[in-house]
C-alpha cells in the first residue's frame, strides 16, 4: 500500500480546503472595512475572482506555470493541465497539485479587489481577474516555483510572500493608482477616513485568513512526510502573526493615543504575509522578529501610501500584501538558518532575494499598469460618480445588501 | 501498525468536521437571504435540525439505513447503531462511519428550513425535523447506500446529489407548497421580491458551504488510500461550482441587465449540488459542463417555481437542491467515464439514474406531503398572520435579533 | 519511512488549526451577545488574548507546564520551549506539541473577555491576559497534564473541561464579580436583560466553536494511531452538544413559554464543555446523559449567577465554562467505562475528580481575585461611566463598529 502518497495527498488537499476558505476571509475583510452600499459588489468580485480564476488557471495558467520551461521565463501552452507532471517529482497525484495551485492563484487575484473597492466597474474587474489568473500570476509562479530563472538563481519564497502576496499587492497598487481615490477621500490635500460598515465582519475575515494560513504555509511542503517541517512552519507562522499584531497595536497606541482596530488587524495579516517566504527556514525567534518588523511596515506603509502617495487603498492591501510580502522575502536573506547573513553565509542569498522581489514588483506593476490603462481607455475602469455615490450594489447589481436596516443619512447623499 | 485504518479514519473524520460546518453555512445563507425579523428563528431551526437529527439518527436512523436489508426497502430497527457493521466491509471504525453519516443526514434535514422560512411554527418544524431524520432520509439512504434496491440496480449517487440534496429539496417543495406563500409575496398575480437582510452573511454562508463540500464529496470515498480519487473529486467539485457560478451570473446579466447576486450565489451552490452524484466518475471537462447545465437549471427553475408554480421558496432551496440534485444525478448516465452514454456504454445507466431520481422524488414528496398535511391539520404548520407580520423572533422566541439597530418602517408594519 | 509520526503530526496540527479557529467563534459569540457600541473592543480583546498568549506561552508558559516537575506543583523556567521533550514520550515533534498546547492556552484566556465585556479597560485586560497565559493556566496545566500532583492522583480530564474551561470560567467569575455589573443591569434589585446586537453573529460563533471542538477533543489523543478513540470522541462530543442544546431549549420553553435562543445556544456549548473531560472514557449513551445534565446546569447556573449572586456575566461564560466544566469533570467519576461508579469501580475516581475540580477552582479564583484586585487598585479595571455609556469602541479605540447604520436612540444615551 502506498501510505506515503495517501498521507501526502490528504495533507495537501486539506490544506487546499483551508486556502480556499481564505476567500471567505478576504470577502469579509474587504466588505467589513468598506461601506454598506458596496457590500454585495465586493462579494461578487471575490466570488468571481475565485470562480473565473479556477477555470482559467485550469485551462491555461497551470501549463504556463508548471509546463516544461522555456528560457527560464515561461512554461507551456498546455491546456487543462496537460503537462509532463512526472518531471516535478512529487508524491501526490497531478490533480491534487493542480487544485492546490489553483487556490493559490485565486488568492493572488483576490487581493486586488480590496484596494479598488467602492469604485470599480464590475465588468472591468472581471477582465482584470481573467488576465491575472491566466498570465500575470502563472508567469511569476513559473519563475519561482516552476523551475524558472529565479528558482535557478536560488531565490527562496517558500509559500508565496512574493509570488502570491506581493504580486497581488503590486497589482492592487497599480489598480488603485490608475482608478484614483474614492469621491471625498482627499479634500484640500487632507486625507479623510471613510469608515468601514462592519468591524465584526472584518475581524471575522482576519480570523478566517489566519486559520487558512495554517493550510497556506504548512501545506506548501506538498508532503506530510516532512512532518518536522510542517510543525515548525505552524510555529513560525503563528508567532509572526502574533508579534506583528501586538506591535502594530502598540505603534498605533503610541501614535494616536488609542489602540487602532484596523491597524491591529492589518498588523496580524502583515505578519502572516511576511513570514510566508521564510516560514520553513527561519527560527522561531526570527519569526517573531520578522513579525515585529512587519508590524512596523504595515503601519508606516499604510500611512505613506495614504498620506504621501495619496493613493486610496480602502483596506490597506498594498501595505499588507505588497510591502510586507516584499520585506518578508528579503528578510529570508538575513534570517535563513541555512543561508542567511546573520548565520555567516554572506550576502549571496540576500542579493538573490532582493533581485527576486524587485523583478516581481517591476513585472507585475508594468503588466498591470498596461492592463488597467487599456481597460480604462476602452470600456472604462470606474463607475460614474452618480453610481459611486448611490453605491455599487444598487447601480451594478440592483439590490441593497441590508434591506431591513435604516442607514445613516450621509449614506446615499455624501461619500464619507 | 494499522496505518491504513489510521489514515482512513483521520480523513473521514476531518471530512465529518467539514460537513458539520456546512450547518453554519446553511444558517448564514438562510438568515442572510430572509428578513431581520426572522433571523433567530431560522437559526434555531438550523441548530435543532442538527441537534435533534444527531440524536434521532443515532437512536434509530442509522439502523434503518445500514442495518441488514429487508426486501431492498429498509434496514433494521437496531437502536444506537447496533448493526452488523463488519458486513459493510469498511476499514474505518463503526463510530467514524456513524458520525460521518450523521452529518449527512443533518444536511438533508436542514435544506427545508430555508424554503419554509419566515412563516413556519417552530414546534411544527421540530416534528418535521424528527421524522425526516428518523424515517424519510434513512430509508432513501438505505435504497442507495445501504445495499437497497437502487444500489442493487446499479444506481450511482456518489455523495448524495439525490440521497441528500434532492431529498431535502423535494421535502422543501412540499413544505413550501402546503404552507403557502409569505404574506405579501404574491399580489394580483404578481410575484414580489422580499429582500434578504444581509447579503454579506448570506455570501459568507455560500463560502462556508463550498468549503464544507470539500469534505462532503471527497470524504465520501470513506478511505484515504484511494487518494487519486480524492484528488479528482476535489477538482471536479471545484470546477462545477465555479462554472455554475459564472454561468448563472451571465444568464442573470443577460436577462435582467445586471449580474444578480442571489442568483450567482445560488448558481455556485447548484453546481456543487449537481456534481455531487458523479464527482468520482466524470472527467474534469464534464464536471465543468455539468456546472454549466446546473447554472442554467438554477436560474430557470427558480423562475419557474416562483412565477409559474407560484410556490414561495425564500432562498431558492428547491431549485438548488431538488432540481440541480436530480439533474446532476441523471447526467451521470451521460458523462460517467465508466458507464456513460457519451462514452459508448448505451443508455443502461441513464435509465437507472432516471428511475432512481424519480423514485426518490416520489417517495419524498409523497411522504412529506402526508407529514406536512398531518401537522397542518393537527397542531398547525403556520404562525398567525399577526405573528408573521411582527416577525417570528419576537413572537416565537421573545427577542429581537438586532436589538441595537433602527429597522426600516416597513419592517414591522408591512411584509415586503 | 516514519508513517506513524507523519499521520500523528498531520492529525495534531489539523486539530491545532481547528482549535485556533475557536478564537473566531469566541469573538463572534461575545460580540453578538453584547451591544454594538462595544463590538470592536471585544474583538480586540479576543485578538490580543491570542496574540499575547501565543508569545507568552512560547516564552514562558510551556516550560512551566511541561518542563521537569518540581514537587508536583510546577515545571521549569525553560524559555522558548527548551524542555526535556523526550521525557514526554510522544510521537510528534516538539513544535507540533507546543503549538497545539498554545491554542489550548489561548482558549482558556479568551473565555474571560465575555464575562467582563462592555466595561473593562483595554490595558487592564491585556495585563490579565498576560498573567493567565504566563502563570495561572500553565501551573494548572502542569498539575493535570504535565505530570503534576493531580496527574499522579489519577485525575482524568482528557481535553480540558477543568484545565481549560473551568479555569477560564472561574477567572471570568472573579473578573465579573470584582468589576461589578454594567450600568443599568441591576435596578431596584431587579435584573434587566441587556440585549445582544446580532444574534446571527452569535449563533455563527456557536457553530464555529462546535466545529472547533472536533479538533479540541479528538486532537487531544495526540496520535492518529488511536483511531478508534478518535472516532469515539467524535461521537461523544457531538452527542453531548446535541442533547444539551435540546434540553436547554426545552427547559427554557417550559420556564418562559418560549424556546430561548441564547439559552439554547449556551446549552450546546455547555454540553460540549461538559463532555470534554470524559469524552474518551464514557459510552455514547453516557455522553448524551452528560449533555442532558449540562443542559440543566447551563439554565439554572445562568439564573443563579444572574439573579441570586447578581454577578453580571453578559454572555453566560461562567455557567457554560465554569459550571459545566466542573460538573462534566466530576461526572467522569460516575460514567467512566474504566473506573466509574456505575460500572462498579467504587468512588475512588469520583473522589479524585472532585478534589481536582475544587483545587483548580480555588487556585484559579484565589489567584485571579488577587490579580484583578491589584489591577483595580493600581491602574483601574473599569472604564468611566461616561466611557461605558458612549461605548468602548468610541472611547477606547476611536471608531464606530457600524458606521453606516442608524442605531436606536437608546444606544448612546441609555445603557439598556
Amino acid at each position: 500500500m502506498n501510505y506515503s502518497s495517501a498521507i501526502d495527498t490528504v495533507w495537501v488537499l486539506i490544506a487546499t480546503g483551508l486556502v480556499f476558505f481564505m476567500q471567505a476571509g478576504f470577502a469579509m475583510v474587504e466588505t467589513g472595512f468598506t461601506r454598506a452600499k458596496n457590500s454585495s459588489n465586493i462579494i461578487m468580485k471575490n466570488l468571481m475572482d475565485f470562480s473565473v480564476g479556477s477555470l482559467v488557471f485550469w485551462v491555461l495558467g497551470f501549463g504556463l506555470m508548471f509546463g516544461t520551461d522555456t528560457n527560464g521565463f515561461i512554461g507551456q501552452i498546455a491546456f487543462f493541465g496537460d503537462i509532463n507532471f512526472k518531471a516535478l517529482g512529487l508524491t501526490i497525484p497531478k490533480e491534487a497539485f493542480l487544485i492546490f495551485q489553483t487556490v493559490f492563484c485565486a488568492t493572488a487575484a483576490t487581493i486586488v479587489s480590496g484596494a479598488m473597492a467602492e469604485r470599480t466597474k464590475f465588468l472591468s474587474y472581471l477582465i482584470y481577474s481573467f488576465v491575472i489568473s491566466a498570465l500575470v500570476y502563472p508567469i511569476v509562479g513559473h519563475w519561482v516555483w516552476g523551475n524558472g530563472w529565479l528558482s535557478q538563481l536560488g531565490f527562496h519564497d517558500f509559500a508565496g510572500s512574493t509570488v502570491v502576496h506581493s504580486l497581488g499587492g503590486w497589482a492592487a497598487l497599480m489598480g488603485a493608482f490608475i482608478i484614483g481615490p474614492r469621491i471625498g477621500k482627499y479634500e484640500n490635500g487632507k486625507s479623510n477616513t471613510i469608515k468601514g460598515h462592519s468591524i465584526p465582519l472584518g475581524a471575522l475575515g482576519v480570523f478566517i485568513l489566519w486559520f487558512g494560513w495554517f493550510g497556506f504555509n504548512p501545506g506548501s511542503t506538498l508532503s506530510a512526510m516532512s512532518f518536522n517541517d510542517i510543525a515548525h512552519i505552524f510555529m513560525t507562522t503563528n508567532l509572526a502573526g502574533s508579534s506583528a499584531a501586538v506591535v502594530a497595536m502598540i505603534i498605533s497606541w503610541v501614535k494616536q493615543g488609542k489602540p487602532d482596530v484596523g491597524v491591529t488587524l492589518n498588523g496580524a495579516l502583515g505578519g502572516l504575509v511576511a513570514i510566508t517566504a521564510g516560514t520553513d527556514v527561519v527560527s522561531s525567534s526570527s519569526a517573531a522578529i520578522i513579525g515585529i518588523i512587519a508590524g512596523f511596515c504595515v503601519v508606516y506603509a499604510m500611512d505613506f501610501i495614504d498620506k504621501v502617495l495619496k493613493i486610496d487603498d480602502p483596506v490597506g492591501a498594498v501595505a499588507v500584501h505588497g510591502v510586507c510580502g516584499s520585506v518578508g522575502t528579503i528578510l529570508v536573506g538575513i534570517f535563513s538558518l541555512k543561508e542567511g547573513l546573520i548565520y555567516g553565509y554572506g550576502i549571496s542569498l540576500l542579493k538573490t532575494q532582493i533581485i527576486g522581489v524587485f523583478s516581481v514588483a517591476l513585472w507585475t506593476m508594468g503588466l498591470t499598469y498596461v492592463l488597467f490603462k487599456v481597460i480604462d481607455l476602452t470600456i472604462g475602469l470606474r463607475v460614474t460618480s452618480d453610481e459611486e455615490n448611490m453605491g455599487l450594489d444598487i447601480k451594478e447589481h440592483g439590490l441593497e445588501s441590508y434591506g431591513d436596516f435604516e442607514l445613516r443619512e450621509s449614506y446615499l447623499t455624501e461619500s464619507y
